[in-house]
């Protein structure tokens, strides 16, 4: 029966060309990212198409804790979740490194029918494959769930998932060695801005907080992940160039001289000639700008450069509110730190001279106070009630402003004790977290 | 004509399973590395083998110098070749971002016989295909010359290299992502230490001569290019604690006293905790106590952790013999630098006493006069007179100070004016390139 056997080799053959398309597919799209949370994504949905399910999800392993862990699109943002790696079919595989090819579901012991009652949903047909990296350590696993046109999944549906889940944890162990590079500068710059700060306890922890207020208006300002992230290191960086000045100054008890003030003052440019030297990465080019012109101002009245309005870059006009804000929130070695009203009012002023941006301080008021408040706190979360907390989380600083510029007037019991409540909140935070208290 | 429609179509199958096949080999291949040199060359490789071709090459696009460059292995390492873009069948692709497919190269205009010359071998069909990002942007092209089977490559053999082009260009981007990113933070770990050094010109340039000295001694007991990428960072970083030891102590003039002696040895475990706080990548996970242990000593008489023998990481024991040669070859605080004759006693005293390690001295002492100059010297290379370098080159650190135990004995003259010519290069450099002269 040569005519048949001819036939059916041409079938076989169409569908190796059809399983290489959908491979050479796959491959070409999980190239196009080295960022985690996308390539999870990509893979899913490429591979719930290829392998005609209905449904499909990866597993990575944490051998630490003993744990799959996967992250799920919510919104915008992805959520975690982790469960013990013994559990359910996908626990199986991943402890056992086996394939698991299930027709249905439901006869199999393995099988966790909690996600279903959960979900509501109803699995059938899983197919669950380990995913393997070049060293052949196991990393996680791939289960598709329902196969569309047939009962189950079959042994060339077995072969093409393995290939591609082969080629997934190609694909995932190099974003995760391109983000834990990335991770590694980042905290880099952080534990050297924390160090760095932490010589003075006056200073101590104050370019975190500029970076977190920065953040924050950065958020309201609807900036993407990526201008987030380029904002985080140039406010982490911005007082680097301290390094530049000698300590006798920069740490002298009281008020400083106008020659000392000068010297005070060469960090910026300090800062701009060392974040010069540093090889940033494509996008962030621009951060020893960014960082160097925290104390220009709009007027052109500022240093090192004496820039005008937008010729200061975006994130160096953001930075500066939030280094006013937390120079005026903090005691400084010439000065006791000032009462929150004339900490708000210092700041319309700016904003009115034309010193500093009104909408990036509008922006700032439009944070709720437990999210200052937080940030005032810094590690030592337990200084502020949760009930406390709680009421700040519904009112801005916008709104608490209005409130104790009218403080004389006519406000509302509640008023009043939100009011106290915060006073006391700040004093707190200052007391107790800081040791830079009186 | 069915009968022949169908067996037509079928050899395109069988062709088109074929080209699946090798772009998905290629593919696979292409996502197994992140390193820009290994990726070229498996590029290179796989795509000679694919295109049944005799020869490939890649190029990668300068835009900003308008140059086409590529790398060459050359034994274990790399060289780099540039020439401008439009140059060659390889530049007319790069400047049009058209494909050429010439049956015969020396019957165009724009073939360029020079490398043929150069290299006596002997061009005859060639394809070239440009390389284009996700973006669009065309960021080099591929080439390969003379089809093994046929007298010149088809429409075919076009199609595949392009889609493999295509493949190439996003691995080459994703390893330039991650090479940039790993570029960056070492170029931080430099500017920062180097900022951190100059604060006081009697230490500028300290830990960026402990880690040349470092990597040298690295290359002379055969480090990979790995162990010395750890390395160079380790000891970079190896006096990061300095800034927790206040600077009226750290650059205090004169002897110190025993109190302030202390205060100055907390720079290690200040590394360490600053050091351990940072994330460091997948095999970089040391570095914190391999920059934390400089001060360590075999026998257990060192700081911060007392350690003794192997406990020290091999890593803290190289950067230990680098400390101390950089130390007493430059001036200090509290007293001149050294005369080299003594710098070499005191080394093999030191091993002799079990403080430093007797195999890391002998690496060092392998190194040649010229290579300790060029250290010395630092940026300013104008300083030994070239003709004295190329007589340093020829004698090791470990020669030399035989020749000069016996100055006394009976030098030839050439050996003499070798001591004298070195004498002088260490002199001028202490006086000429470094601000602590006396």
């Amino acid at each position: 029966m040569p005519e048949d056997e001819q036939k059916r080799s041409y079938e076989e053959l169409e569908r190796e060309v059809a399983r290489y398309r959908a491979a050479y597919e796959v491959m070409r799209a999980l190239g196009g990212t080295l960022d985690l949370d996308e390539l999870l994504d990509l893979i899913i949905t490429r591979i719930t198409e290829v392998m005609e399910a209905d449904r499909s999800s990866l597993f990575l392993i944490d051998w630490e804790s003993e744990e799959l862990w996967s992250k799920v699109a919510q919104g915008v943002r992805f959520m975690e979740i982790r469960f013990p790696m013994d559990l359910g079919l996908a626990g199986a595989v991943a402890t056992s490194g086996e394939i698991l090819n299930i027709p249905d579901a439901y006869n199999d012991q393995r099988f966790n029918q909690d996600f279903d009652r959960q979900t509501g949903y109803r699995t059938k047909s899983v197919l669950c494959v380990p995913m393997t990296n070049k060293e052949g350590e196991r990393i996680g696993v791939i289960q598709v769930l329902n196969k569309k046109s047939d009962d189950a999944f079959d042994d060339e549906d077995e072969e093409l998932l393995s290939a591609l889940a082969g080629q997934a944890a190609v694909a995932v162990e190099n974003s995760r060695l391109y983000e834990d590079q990335k991770k590694s500068f980042i905290s880099f710059v952080e534990t050297l801005s924390t160090a760095m700060d932490a010589r003075d306890p006056i200073t101590a922890g104050h370019s975190s907080r500029v970076t977190l207020y920065s953040l924050a208006i950065g958020e309201v300002l609807g900036y993407s992940e990526k201008q987030l992230e380029v904002l985080n290191a140039a406010a982490l960086l911005h007082d680097i160039g301290k390094i530049g000045v000698p300590e006798v100054i920069l740490f002298k008890d009281g008020q400083l001289n106008d020659e000392e003030y000068k010297i005070i003052q060469t960090h910026a440019l300090h800062s701009l000639n060392i974040l010069e030297k540093i090889h940033f990465v494509r996008g962030q080019k621009d951060i020893p700008m960014m960082s160097a012109t925290h104390h220009e101002r709009l007027d052109g009245s500022g240093y090192p450069l004496g820039l005008i309005g937008d010729d200061i870059p975006e994130a160096g006009r953001v930075i500066a509110v939030s280094d006013i804000f937390d120079a005026i929130t903090s005691r400084r070695h010439y000065r006791d730190r000032m009462e929150f009203i004339k900490v708000l009012r210092i700041l319309d002023e700016e904003s009115r001279k034309n010193q500093i941006q009104p909408e990036f301080v509008s922006a700032f008021k439009n944070l709720s106070l437990d999210r200052i408040v937080k940030i005032l706190e810094e590690d030592n979360t337990e200084l502020v009630p949760g009930e406390d907390m709680e009421l700040f989380a519904a009112v801005t600083l916008g709104e608490f402003q209005q409130l104790i510029e009218n403080e004389e007037g006519d406000l509302s019991a509640d008023e009043r004790d939100l009011v106290e409540r915060f006073k006391c909140a700040y004093d707190r935070c200052h007391d107790g977290s800081r040791t830079d208290g009186n």
